[in-house]
């Protein structure tokens, strides 16, 4: 498609948007259009905004959460309680949690999952940091918030066996029916699951 | 949104990308988060291919297309016929004409459509430009490959009454149902229009 503008810049310009994933040639035309429609400092804020992330993002020692510095704010925090211990996937999963406004505790993002399929492996992830997390408190809470697919329970196991002992405790997410959902609309996994997993009921 | 990032690149760069058209902020993060991902080099190349729109991308002086130089490559080949001039809304358009591999004349690219409800008038678009081509060639064809809305078609109404003159043809584009369409998929407009204008048999 390169060869057929006429202007190598918007060419390249149309290629690099077409890289990310879930853009098409048809979109990256069209947002690459839009943005030669705006004033050139306009163009060149955003794509200096873009570029910061090559040289401005950091990544918090002990979390591992992007952040400004060595800290992220969420560790920096002294009302969150650094004892418990949320394992997430992602900078991602970081933010949804921190969305809904009930957690206190504190991050470790893994950086990934562990995927014998993509080629990542426990080395490839925050691991070994987290076990010397977990070490070093002695006694605290650990909560998997992983995806509840193959990966994501592959994962949990390892840690699982990874950073269990004396005064560890290690929680999991709860799985079951969405809050509010009907019957008809979960899929039968989750339905059975949630059977199976039935609580006693708090009038 | 933005005060939530622990990062303020990063919260900058998802503020940048929700900017695009059609683009929320849910897919901003995700395209933010897979731009981070990658190693900083490539997030620089990336950015760089976008600020060079800004710098790099110049305008033909006689079709207003995008292009490397002074002028683009289509009105510099002496095998186009300069004396068909395809009138364009935007660079898409060309790139949409050009891609059919059937069109051997040049073209004009507005810059936009008139339209009194975003305040383009015909003094915004490149129609002075379009005139004095005109008159410069004297004898010549001027196709009208605007959109069929009241915006294209006031737009080639006016363009008409400017150029309008001893050997100028003025053409538009054939309307009417898609080649293979059945009829059934045809809106009443559309079937009504290509009744109205029906062709002669060529058997």
């Amino acid at each position: 498609m390169k060869e057929n503008f006429p202007s190598r810049a918007l060419g390249d310009a149309v290629e690099a948007i077409a890289s990310l994933p879930g853009v098409g040639s048809r979109s990256a035309l069209r947002l690459a259009l839009h943005l030669l429609r705006q004033p050139s400092e306009n163009i060149s804020r955003f794509a200096e905004a873009l570029g910061r992330l090559a040289t401005d993002v950091h990544y918090c020692k002990t979390c591992h959460m992007v952040c400004d510095g060595d800290q992220c704010p969420i560790c920096a925090d002294a009302r969150r309680d650094s004892r418990t211990i949320c394992v997430v996937e992602s900078v991602r999963d970081v933010l949804s949690i921190e969305a809904t406004g009930q957690y206190r505790g504190v991050y470790h993002v893994l950086g990934g999952i562990i995927s014998p399929m993509e080629g990542i492996g426990p080395s490839d992830l925050e691991i070994a940091s987290l076990e010397e997390r977990v070490k070093a408190l002695g006694s605290c809470e650990v909560i998997f918030a992983l995806s509840g697919d193959v990966e994501g329970e592959t994962t949990a196991f390892y840690l699982y066996r990874r950073i269990t002992g004396e005064g560890v405790k290690i929680t999991t997410l709860a799985r079951g029916l969405g809050f509010g959902d009907g019957l008809e609309y979960a899929d039968s996994l989750t339905l059975g699951r949630s059977l199976e997993a039935r609580q006693p009921f708090k009038p």
